[in-house]
């Protein structure tokens, strides 16, 4: 941690400040400059920023100099982490395919759509049970019956099943059903929730939030494998920006850039980042060239007919030619899909 | 809500649509334009909205004409809601004041800042026992310890409590201690925890998300009272836009957007809306001046020893300046304080 | 248009609107609903786009049914535009490559960086002659002078020359030396030089502002085009956003929107995008993969020695390389480079 | 500045780096911690600013101590200055007022509105000339006529015209007319535009960009006052983010950091800002009690029919009671209108 003092900021108060950084067992290194006192601080800068460095009225900026997650950054974990369960692997050279619908409506939906993307190349099954909606009167998921139908199409499949936990209180049951326990967007700093996923024993794939930094988006990870789950993917699915024709701004910069910081894998949403069918085509696989390690997206037979996030949904055979050319874009980067 | 269609559109395709909005038990309204095809529906649009019409290739896009809530909005109550608890009451014209530290940090200081806040004016006081920090290293709140000196800090002072609920699973116990449910901004789109402050019985602070448009937060603010419970103050503190050297972005401009909006009592939190004591003061008049009925602001009698938010944290004799501003900014705008 | 009213909007109030637009020679078609009245305009909306319909108290809202460009629009000319300047050609399904340092230091520099990457597979050359700069105390360019060792450099190769303009004041003075006149993020609504540009006889590279959105950009382009010049290519740069790793949210969602609404060819700026080197290759894929006609990327050969961009910019090795990548995706998605 | 090397960085990595250090005449002081080297340097960080240290592999990052620019801060220039000319002055107690149509439409319009704006108590009169505005098909001012009119309009009232240039080859002859020249929002990185205004001999009134930071909106000031005019005042008008049901969103956090960071007067835009005439009185209000030292307010007598911007018009007699309401508020915050 770098503290910049103000330029009217005395001896006595560098004094004060440089005690105050003894006594919390770290070392100051004061540097005079014409224009400013700068003072790099040595030690675990954890300890220092608890402390409210800015209130004091001297103290014109602090800069940290570490990032403040651990656990997640590659710097602590060089490799990158491959995510199993069942037939699905997220960190491979083999990019992998997480499909289905927005929510799981009934069992013979769902089982016959898992078949669909089964078919096509999918190796997880994505659908919701518990919906997170902006309004009240929205549909909001067939519940624990919706979890029956996910088994089911696992049975029927072999498909791991990824679904939504909303509430602290629904970790368990979701995870006696789910193969992976997806965390979205706008619980990406409910903490609470985060620590019971990380005690879950359940792979975690978990959304950006519509607003976070990388920084935030790695500490909520952070959150989780410091409860003792590694099994983590991040998923880039789009965040708020200016531009309202598409639903979201998907940001693909974050697939090099947290490959740089982190070795947990990465997956993107290309349905929830654009907000329209067709439009998730190209985005699928300007992903796959960006560096994404999976791919989730949104696929229904009868689209017009979802209960949810229909406009966004691509029917089977759309799917089954995206999977045909995420395997040529797969290998024109050196990967397979 | 208003269908546009593509210039592609066929009359088969009209008719197919308008087919399906007559099954709905709504009426189109097909207007023939030069270039384009417009279907106004008259029926309750909510119906509608359910329905995915952007899957279909020849619509070009759907503009709602009603507000996707009802109950919170001033069309359906139109008079400004009074919350009313203990000592404190928003929504009257004389303007609130709720107070107190970022954190409880032990009993002696909460019951010191609370009659210290009290003393200048407050009849609210705020202190998180549940805290919800970014990183899983920053203290996290002494949870129900931090709500009993809470309850002690009113049995010495009278005012009505005002603090923080994370977790479906705690809203109960929150609810023991606590006279208002504050529902922080990374949970503005918790449904499970809006749908359990709706049933605690509990008046509930609802503060803006960090990215929410004031549509959602209305839609957040319809979950809690369409669970029962009208005792709801939105609140606004700011939101993430480009600026830098403040902690959010003040959006000021949302107290008379909502207040045409909404009959629910209107919250500003300068504290967290600037990041930085110093800005506090003239924020909070600021907020004043464009109709706030309340302010929430960070006090503490040792910010550069606060174990949160000290920075941006004001003393209490700074508090008491700020009481005796407000006053005099509120009359001139017809209000007290 | 569709205008909506207030529920307190009376039959008096729908008679002054209704006069009003019959007025101007359109027509309106009231359709009365339970909660609210709307009336759908027939007739050139343009017309009643410059009447400040908000201005009565007894309009809510009024939604626009037609694209607010025209000449740039997919629907008034349904074929791509292919921009031809020299060996330059951008829109057609080999995929173009401009290259070239951030600004032009000196001949030699810019002679030499010309030759490495027409070597590598460009056909235009990039480097700015007149440079936009945040701070007045940053270098600015050589000016006239660095145009001139442009065309070195072109006659030295036969690369097509795509070079800034700043100022109206220039616009001939570039249109001289250029093959493209560059319209930068900065200026993208400077309309006086979008006008100047648009009679300049030379094709326009226009970048999208920093936040502007894709209807602004087109409207930006329409400037352009109503002058009498189609030949627009526009560039997706990054917008402004919350991310700080990156210099700015590369929008590649932009990519395919615009390909549905504008006849217009696309070219991505992954230098910018990301503002470092680093990432500059996986984005570059990203950018064909999602459907740009073109890229233009910052090389330079001592990028630590570099007067502006050093820290985006790849050496001409590099350039190699990725042009080879960029082969790959291309075919990949059935283009060629 | 301060440099934080990479883990990786090699001793032979600090020597290269801290000779070129020296080489540049500034001394590196290199602080070795566990986990970082970090090299705080003394001397004119400018000098090094123009170095891409970042295309150094093993530099991780660089953070700048002091800010990009000089003559526009209040370090430099301890006291607020006073734009003066004619009746206005804007930087002393008393807020002024600044009033008039969007755009000037004709003579008789601009002389009436400029007589009530007076009568109310304005001291300056704003309209249009040029016009910059987002579609070619768009009403674009009157040129050369309305500055004319507009100075027919002080002749009749004395009050000071601000009028807006938006081309560097109209800054003599706006100049000619005009009392003080307005930057807008779109043009403040139009740095051809800047210098010219800086050379002018008249007072700027420069807003801020749609997404302007601080530092940049403070760097465009420098480009004005580096070039001799330190007549410059700085308009907050709202910023691009995510709300639509304002027009942008007003930062009035920006007026008391502004006030901290530069000793050049603040004016502030209620109009731009909110987009409709009735939140334009509630949030001049809360510009006032942030610290406004001017605000700058559209009125038009005949609003529904003005050429643009006629939504967030007022008429003269809301102005008036408007002043009247500024006048309560500025006395409350030690002030006077």
């Amino acid at each position: 941690m770098i503290i910049v003092l103000r330029p009217s900021a005395s001896e006595k108060d560098i004094r004060v400040l440089t005690a105050k950084i003894r006594a919390l067992g770290l070392s100051p290194h004061v540097s005079r400059g014409k224009e400013r006192t700068v003072i790099p601080v040595i030690g675990d800068e954890r300890v220092l920023a608890a402390v409210p460095l800015l209130s004091y009225p001297f103290v014109e900026k602090v800069l940290p100099v570490l990032a403040p997650y651990k656990l997640v950054s590659r710097e602590f974990h060089p490799r990158t982490t491959v995510v199993r369960t069942r037939g699905l692997a997220v960190g491979e050279k083999r990019i992998a395919l997480i499909a289905g619908p927005c929510s799981v409506e009934n069992e013979a939906m769902i089982v016959r759509i898992a078949k669909a993307v089964k078919r096509a190349g999918a190796t997880g099954l994505r659908g919701g049970a518990f919906k997170p909606r902006s309004s009240p009167y929205s549909f909001q998921g067939l519940g624990e019956e919706g979890l029956r139908y996910l088994a089911a199409a696992r049975d029927a499949t072999g498909l791991a099943v990824v679904t939504e936990v909303l509430d602290t209180r629904h970790v368990e049951l979701v995870a006696r059903y789910a193969d992976v326990l997806q965390i979205g967007a706008r619980n990406m700093q409910n903490f609470e929730l985060l620590k019971e996923a990380g005690m879950s024993g359940k792979p975690v794939l978990l959304k950006r939030g519509l607003s976070a930094t990388l920084k935030e988006f790695l500490q909520a990870a952070e959150y989780v494998v410091s409860r003792g789950n590694d099994q983590v993917m991040l998923c880039e699915r789009g965040i708020r920006a200016i531009e309202d024709f598409t639903r979201n701004t998907f940001d693909l910069n974050a697939l090099p850039v947290l490959r740089e910081l982190t070795h947990l894998p990465l997956v993107a949403d290309p349905s929830q980042a654009t907000g329209k069918w067709s439009w998730v085509h190209p985005m699928s696989l300007a992903a796959v060239a960006a560096g994404a390690d999976a791919l989730i997206v949104e696929v229904h037979d009868r689209p017009e007919e979802a209960r949810s996030d229909g406009e966004q949904s691509i029917v089977p055979a759309r799917f089954a030619a995206l999977v045909r050319a995420v395997r040529r874009v797969a290998r024109a980067v050196g990967r397979t899909a």
